[in-house]
């Protein structure tokens, strides 16, 4: 997918909204289990619910791992589902990814070919020979780390590297990265605050945004410093949509939670025009 | 398995080596590719050649993901065979993986309980609550990213944070996590001269050291400022050893290959007595 497509989407369906699909069988209703693949069936029931809502899925790909080759299947049959129904929605494989040149590679082949994902997760530690692998796939997009929305992002992403702060570097430096235009970044809602310097290093690209709602990000501090001429902003949320309710109505409430998350972005939209 | 179980297997083996099983079906001999699942067959043979001479294995999780299912079934055939038949061995799941806390922990779920893994690699970037809960499993290791054997290394991890590299803040900071005593570090054996500075932070921790061979690292180089009192060092070799032949005798040659790193290892261990 191309990033004009998804601008076109964002604006078509007034969302930039991202449903994250974390699956917690410990979590889904009860009547999932008793399905012959529960992980499949529970996010189809949260795709149908919310597909004309938001504008991006974003499986985590550690809660597929953890259930082993049947969640391997699961993410297959997730992954293909949201391919051949909703062509239109930008999917994200949440892996944080990164490794040396030729291993990159595989990974990148993983995701953008076995899998058919528009775009991955990757992690910056091991530097630029890491990245381009996933960067050289055309029409593909990879959304690298920068400022993450958990208390261990205080650890090394804040420290002051040569008078600027790590984080800042990680975007600064990627920058000249070849095929740079396919990169994105995740910022994290609860450091919204942080948005108006991060945009003064990388006004244009788009950021994948997690941590409002269950985490205590807040949507309309993120917009009033993040967002751009073409939005570029993708704001993800798991456990406040597909964990609203356990009941048999889950799938209803998600749709629901969707609804008013897109509602908000509708407003936010609608000021920008 | 304990560290002491390990050390134990080092001088019983008289070796610290590490085979990296990063299987590419494109390099593996043409007669493997005939058989019903070769990556696994490839593995079984290269285990077949070298137990006795290697303490530890590692499969790089990229080179079983980019084969989608099927590359997820071989790596469980792989982890199966060696906790059989070979339970002795130190196992280690190159997957670079961290992310926030929950999520991280359904990572440590999959490879130290679903796959039976001893230990995982892991990158730092998220910092301390992404890498906890993977310390949280007991007898398990957890491997973390410090200086890793590629270019891309310069990029961030070598840069000066307050005064200091960005890679000994990262051991420094992880000694004071919890179940410290769990954590081992990667450590390129290109970068051997960086080995006394780290030494001196981590005196007793196992480095997995990478880079050998291939990559252009010197053996010799990484024991003169590596070794400590219970070794403390898996060397790794991938390439130079899984693809040193392409003929039907290639598990053969793997086997010498081994047995020559296996010598040089055995001189160094006799030289510690």
């Amino acid at each position: 997918m191309t990033t004009k497509q998804l601008v076109d989407q964002i604006w078509k369906k007034k969302s930039f909204l991202c449903v994250g699909l974390d699956v917690d069988l410990n979590k889904v209703p009860k009547h999932i289990l008793e399905t012959e693949d529960p992980i499949f069936e529970f996010n189809k029931k949260i795709i149908d619910a919310t597909h004309h809502l938001a504008v991006a899925y974003k499986p985590n790909i550690a809660f597929y791992e953890a259930y082993g080759l049947k969640g391997w299947k699961s993410l297959e049959k997730t992954i293909q589902y949201l391919n051949t129904n909703h062509p239109e929605v930008f999917t994200i494989a949440d892996a944080k990814r990164g490794d040396i040149g030729n291993t990159s590679s595989m990974y990148a082949k993983a995701f953008f070919e076995d899998l058919e994902f528009d775009s991955v997760t990757v992690a910056p530690y091991m530097g630029k020979d890491s990245i381009e692998p996933f960067l050289a796939f055309e029409d593909k997009h990879t959304i690298m780390l920068a400022l993450t929305s958990n208390q261990g992002a205080f650890d090394f992403q804040t420290k002051m590297v040569d008078g600027t702060e790590l984080y800042k570097q990680v975007l600064d430096t990627s920058k000249d990265w070849k095929n740079a235009d396919n990169l994105m970044y995740v910022v994290g809602a609860t450091k919204a605050e942080y948005l108006a310097d991060i945009r003064s290093i990388i006004p244009d690209s788009f950021l994948l945004v997690p941590g409002v709602g269950a985490q205590g990000g807040n949507l309309q501090d993120v917009c009033k410093y993040g967002i751009n001429d073409q939005i570029g902003l993708l704001i993800n949320s798991s456990r406040g949509i597909i964990y609203a309710s356990d009941g048999l109505d889950f799938d209803m409430v998600a749709g629901e939670k969707a609804k008013e998350l897109q509602l908000q972005m509708a407003e936010i939209l609608d000021a920008k025009k």
